[in-house]
């Protein structure tokens, strides 16, 4: 293990975290805040710290899967509990797991909080800044900002993109993989920019506009006001609502639209199949919910079953409505869509349609083997095999996704909740959604669990954001053996 | 297609369903019951259809794989659809659906009831009886022993072996596929009887003795008293409690101890790991009861602790407890248990445990590989290396497992009962168990459902104690074309 290159490289990701916080400091400055001088104090923690990891420069830099995988998930622990400093150090969220799970919970784009609406409303304007900041920057991942903006010569930054970015087959669009992420980063921008503009021109405050947007291109789902969406207009509620479905889009495909390969865009399977369940997951809640007399309105009833969708297959979390109060059906189909998530090489979190397709092409196979043993058949996916490595990293994926869930449903058990809140409350986590069902519902938070299990969530956050792999290297004792 | 020896096979399978019903009709002309008619009824019935069932003699009798799904298949609804008759014919259980679902749970071994404790009550001791014989018929299962005592000639028998009996590698005993049929038979039959004498002993009544032990011996559940397990004594519960855990081995163990193999009984990892479960939930949940002030009475909570776990993990269903009303950390350890099952090879359903340990170590084999990609690293059972085909045959069965529970949650959604309740009612059938939890906890029953929620769990009972793909291959396109 090269101690010296994780050091070097969580230094830099330390660098990064105090350039990001300049953002929260200038909207601290604008309004006049109390709270910019944490953000000063946590800017100079952040770069002596990062001055200390790099006391030993490391002799070789080249990055292997293995140091990969731990650089990745050292950089979102350590990333986590500096950024969690501003919080603790104003005294605004004092708790330190209350403020470790809010950080995870950001970065990780999961939006999951421990505020009720009165602290939400409570907090200053950079702190709220911060928080929506760090969807945005956990969206496309901070290994591949990093990627992208510095030079981090010599080594084969391949491994650390690839344990970063969500999906079962991580390729690079170009040949080079700084012009793949300084690609991926700028059409990221450019998307976050237009939806900032489009919510300005409906009306909306250029503070909720931008931090909304954060949101949004994070599929994040933190809330900035203490009511949540109730107070948004139809216009504003909608560019949202498309905005999160357009950013749960692999970025790949907007790749090759804009390269003119629109045959490639249009054969991509996973993306088809992503419109196709949003499509009939909408109209069937629409028409479920109409059935049970939820609203009278069906302009909108339509609004609001089609933002939740989009809004949970993202695992972005937003809320028009309060979800809990649905037929169970309607709630079913939510907590189907918890488990799918977007599309791979997205910014949305979850198992990713991808995942679920190879699996289930993976069964209808085996069914054509049992009645044909002797022929063989291949598991296609956009017209091309899929190699054998990928689904077997699938299922392995399918097979620690369900048993890290399991452990962790026994232990938030022990808070003594109901079913639907213990159940629901770990699927949302892990899944980096926000909102379950029951006390963690649309309405409710994460507020009231005991400390063990905000550390127990932190980790399903990361684990899940992280799809799992990195955050198991890191502890496994065959990574530190010799 | 060999269209002939499916449904010669069939006929036989009619056949032996009508030799079975024989018990109940002497147990009606024991207690001297009106309901006796209608078995002699139902045996005709039986006997005609598998005589125009067999008219056309096969050419060929060879079974092979398609052929060996499709039998097992179709001879479960078969069963199922003739085992119905009985109550639907005496009017006991006059509805189609009702009698159907309750047919299915008997053979199935689920032991869910859509009859209330007054309902059962009311039943005849004869259809009790068949009730509960349904279980012991389906626990080793209707081919297996058909295998054993009839003469398929010519046919490759362990086709339909390897269909019905469940776990990732089905292998013989001894050379003879037949040999081993009786064999698992003989010792099944041994220890039911063991059951009755000790039940005998303890003071229990011989009809009691006799149901009670054909719902263990199948891991079935079905209660024959409308107060469950209330009046029986500690020392009654206990022997049950005992012979569930003792049915959930796998049987190869008992074959190996009988042989004077004792290093390789001893060697079975998952008969270890089997142990290891039960008495970690048990302590666990005994714990937790403790804290929570379930009962003052200790002994009482260890025996029902011990036998709530070997009831729910070896998924017989039986209760000594209505553990609805435990706190939420034993009724997650439940709920966990629900998907584990027994052992490979013995008469329980679920996953089994062998299935969750392969995944296990795939998921460490991965984690090793991803930090020395270039090592080799394979997956041992028994100090044996597991063969490629299972590991993937594993995970195509865990990818099917968790797709058909999403659609039936899905559809049962529909009936708009509470989270808790559609969650492990779908769970709780599809593993084979009865009970869940809320609506159909303990002291509930699936009376309530809509009817095409009973034809749902039904069509999920029967993929669950068929390991899925016996049902998938019959509906599969496929199998069908020439």
């Amino acid at each position: 293990m090269n101690y010296r290159v994780i050091l070097y490289t969580l230094g830099k990701v330390l660098d990064f975290e105090a350039v990001c916080m300049i953002l929260p400091l200038l909207c601290g400055l604008i309004y006049k805040e109390d709270a910019t001088k944490y953000f000063l104090l946590c800017i100079a923690i952040c770069l002596v710290v990062a001055q200390l990891l790099r006391i030993f420069k490391p002799k070789n830099k080249t990055i292997y899967a293995k140091e990969g995988f731990v650089i990745v998930a050292l950089s979102w622990i350590v990333i986590s509990l500096f950024g969690s400093l501003p919080f603790l150090l104003s005294g605004e969220i004092p708790n330190f797991f209350d403020a470790l799970f809010e950080t995870v919970s950001g970065f990780t784009t999961t939006g999951a909080s421990i505020l009720d609406g009165s602290k939400i409303d409570a907090l200053s304007k950079s702190m709220l800044f911060w928080r929506s900041f760090t969807h945005w920057v956990g969206g496309m991942g901070v290994l591949v900002l990093l990627v992208a903006v510095l030079p981090l010569s010599g080594g084969n930054n391949l491994y650390l993109m690839k344990a970063e970015s969500p999906g079962p087959e991580v390729g690079k669009l170009v040949p080079k993989v700084r012009t793949t992420a300084t690609w991926l980063y700028g059409m990221y921008l450019f998307l976050t920019v237009l939806e900032m503009i489009l919510l300005k021109i409906a009306g909306m405050s250029i503070f909720e506009s931008i931090t909304l947007s954060f949101g949004t291109a994070g599929t994040g789902g933190f809330a900035v006001l203490g009511s949540g969406f109730a107070t948004y207009s139809y216009a504003q509620q909608m560019i949202i609502g498309i905005f999160m479905m357009l950013f749960g889009i692999d970025f790949s495909f907007y790749f090759l639209l804009l390269s003119r390969r629109f045959r490639d865009a249009f054969e991509k399977d996973e993306v088809k199949a992503y419109f196709i369940i949003i499509l009939v997951a909408s109209a069937v809640i629409f028409y479920n919910c109409m059935k049970n007399n939820i609203d009278t309105n069906l302009g909108i009833l339509a609004k609001d079953s089609f933002f939740q969708v989009s809004s949970i297959i993202t695992t972005t979390g937003f809320s028009t409505a309060d979800f809990n109060t649905w037929p169970q059906l309607s709630k079913g189909i939510l907590v189907l869509l918890m488990f799918f998530g977007a599309c791979a090489g997205s910014t949305g979190g979850g198992m990713k349609i991808s995942r679920i397709m190879i699996l289930t092409k993976s069964i209808f196979k085996e069914i054509k083997l049992a009645a044909h043993p002797n022929r063989t058949y291949k598991i296609k996916m956009n017209k091309k095999t899929v190699p054998h490595e990928v689904v077997r990293g699938v299922n392995t994926y399918t097979a620690a996704y369900f048993a890290i869930m399991a452990v962790a449903f026994l232990l938030i058990s022990c808070n003594g909740y109901d079913f639907e809140t213990t159940f629901t409350s770990v699927v949302s986590t892990m899944n980096n959604i926000g909102p379950g069902l029951g006390m963690v519902g649309p309405n409710g938070n994460f507020g009231e669990f005991k400390w063990y299990s905000k550390v127990v969530f932190s980790i399903l956050m990361v684990a899940g954001r992280l799809e799992i792999f990195p955050m198991l290297v890191l502890m496994s004792k065959h990574t530190w053996k010799k």
